[in-house]
């Protein structure tokens, strides 16, 4: 076999075979196959693609690159949750104990972000102490004690995808649907969970600009999953503004602590209930989504969502009096109110926009090395469908280190991400399709 | 500038700017560039394809990547002729002195070959003595003073094209019609000619299989001579079954001899007349190509192109004594008679075939080190159109060291080139068409 003739193969349009992907793959990770030769070959996959079982091999051979984890020892139907990344993001804090509270146990493997705002342990890390190393044994007894645990991945998962993954992003062939799925879920097909619920943002603010690219990746992802055994399922929700108002870690913990108080925005309390409702169904734990809501809605009611919060935290050695106190939390000193310039109805605000504002504050990484600043951000006062007048506060800039020059880029990024209609303007939905691999329900 | 936006462009179907172009192509030679977003980039094109002007632009980049030779110190129009490849390809032979005895100065830098047989430098060496290395003043005192001289190239020509090439052939990016008319442009155009006559064949033996994208390979370079200012035609010829009867280094000399003396095969003499016109035109010393053909021929009867090739020999330290005895030339010991197992018509000879019985027999190299025997080869006894009849003999193998069983599969590969038909069969055309900048004329 050579890697040259499996190139010129799907250039042509053929179907690879399983040996064939094995091949690659595996040649590649062992540094074998050499780099010019994987882009190639993946630029010939953007314009020819891969059928459901090409793609289904490609992610089992990724997941197989590495170490894959063994969730066995915790009992119970452990669901996995993912975000193909979103501004103000935030669900994962929210869902970890909300889904535990219900008897899902989440053993959550998290990253850390690259670009607007950190990541979900960076977020996490807001609360003083809070811990996200935490070795094998430990990780599988707080899940088996507590139902969740939220850890930054360790060891050595899927090297082929992250191998993949950044050359593909610069030959300019990361957008191929099925080299996006099989990333995502060669992950999680080796992060060992039972059952996956996919959140695939769609919109300005999201990878996926259309809701049909949106859903062919859903229906790409489904398909892996059911065709490696995972129940899989898919919720595509809104990206055409941030979801809830905060957009920066503390602020976000802040905004997940009020979500399960059941004080928090009404967009990000229910897509957490949509999407924590299709993991008790994965999880057995509801017969029908009317159930699973009700169970959850329950959870917020008598604040044992929060209280499995508070476990969690503690468990990690987080400071759990700030679950209680968020004011304790890291904040920023100084406050600036970015105003309309106009009156008018808001139609859309530019998540990647509000993002990079947020980065500019030091709420995200722009490399590797940028140390985030856990107490700055963004905080919407308007969101898509509101009317204001000219001079009324559209979002707040939370500031701390920023100097004035990136304040004002910030301030002008945000300006910028608003976009004003004469007409009044209707609220976006929040879930516009649920996929599963019996199909795609449409809302 | 970044690679990766240029790459992402031409994915998108984009037209790169003459300033992206230069971008990549001089990062790349200067290795600022790696091979796996030039490979990615060449997988593109081959999806994208681009238009003359890029095409153009990117033949300018690499013919400026390296040496560039200048020829004007010779007096007159020098015309490059370059053949895109075939089995039995002897032209250059014939037509570096007949075009010189018609006064069209030929200042050919040649390449060795890697394949089926020697280049023509390779065929040249079967004079003994013959020398192919010569500084550039002496090659150029030879033009000027004989008015054809036949060397290998020196110097650092086109690296970039080299480095592209060498990726695209590991990459499966070579089937790629602006890639391969940029590739053999570049390096026409630094070696410095004026005016450039294209061999383009076509047919089983040809790198381009059908006359529809023969003809659209040579459009793509006689519009890239055409933008780079210059006179380009391309002739587009048939290669369903090697030109001539010889097939072999020494034996392809002979071949050659025989039709600078008016005794050669008629398809060789032929294809060469025409090629030999075009040169003339472009090179101005004949007004159509019925006068160009008149001159060619007087200059082959009187004896003048022979007398010129054996002062060329002479000039270049070669025994010129072998070009009026070519029995001196290498020869093979043995002989071995491929015999018709069944009557009919032959319908095709697949020259790649031919070709890789030759090589068998140690005609030509499989790797850059293999050591070729100039004595050995392969004499077709028949053609396509003609009639044999079971135990006639097809073709004779000319050998020296090959191993018993390199010489049986040898026989085997002549047997399955030669296709028999039951039906009389015509004799294939010997040109198609003929490209130039105002067009194609098909024949």
């Amino acid at each position: 076999m050579r890697a040259v003739d499996i190139i010129q193969k799907k250039r042509d349009g053929g179907e690879l075979s399983s040996a064939e992907i094995a091949y690659l793959i595996q040649g590649y990770t062992r540094g074998e196959i050499p780099d010019y030769q994987m882009s190639a070959w993946a630029m010939a996959v953007y314009f020819q693609g891969m059928n459901a079982r090409e793609t289904g091999d490609l992610t089992l051979e990724m997941a197989k690159s590495g170490d894959q984890i063994d969730l066995s020892p915790i009992a119970g139907i452990k669901v996995d949750k993912h975000s193909t990344g979103g501004v103000g993001d935030k669900t994962t804090v929210v869902l970890a104990p909300l889904v535990a509270a219900a008897g899902v146990p989440v053993a959550k493997m998290s990253g850390r972000g690259l670009g607007h705002t950190g990541g979900t342990l960076d977020k996490l890390e807001s609360i003083a102490g809070f811990s996200v190393e935490m070795d094998r044994e430990d990780f599988f007894a707080q899940v088996g004690r507590l139902g969740a645990a939220v850890i930054g991945q360790s060891g050595n998962i899927t090297p082929a995808d992250k191998k993949l993954y950044a050359l593909r992003d610069v030959t300019a062939t990361v957008d191929s649907i099925p080299l996006i799925a099989s990333s995502v879920m060669s992950k999680k097909i080796a992060a060992g969970a039972d059952a996956i619920v996919l959140d695939v943002k769609t919109g300005s603010g999201a990878f996926m600009k259309t809701l049909e690219d949106s859903i062919a990746l859903a229906q790409a992802m489904v398909d892996i999953g059911t065709q490696l055994g995972r129940h899989t399922v898919a919720v595509i929700s809104d990206m055409d503004q941030p979801l809830g108002y905060g957009i920066g870690n503390a602020l976000e913990i802040k905004e997940g602590i009020e979500t399960l108080n059941g004080r928090g925005p009404k967009d990000l309390e229910e897509v957490c209930l949509i999407l924590g409702s299709q993991m008790l169904l994965l999880g057995g734990k509801a017969k029908d989504e009317a159930e699973a809501r009700s169970i959850l809605s329950g959870h917020i009611g008598d604040g044992s969502a929060l209280a499995k919060f508070r476990e969690m935290v503690a468990a990690q050695g987080g400071d759990a009096s700030m679950i209680d106190e968020p004011a304790l939390l890291p904040s920023a000193r100084l406050h600036r109110e970015v105003k309309a310039a106009a009156g008018g109805y808001i139609e859309a605000i530019q998540a990647e926009e509000i993002g990079v504002a947020a980065m500019l504050l030091g709420a995200g990484r722009e490399t590797k090395e940028s140390v985030i600043d856990l107490g700055v951000g963004i905080v919407l006062a308007r969101k898509v469908g509101d009317r204001v007048e000219a001079g009324d506060t559209l979002a707040v800039l939370h500031i701390n280190d920023a100097s004035a020059s990136q304040v004002e880029e910030a301030e002008a990024k945000v300006l910028e991400a608003y976009r004003l209609a004469a007409q009044p303007v209707a609220a976006p939905p929040l879930v516009y399709a649920i996929v599963t691999k019996d199909g795609v329900t449409r809302f």
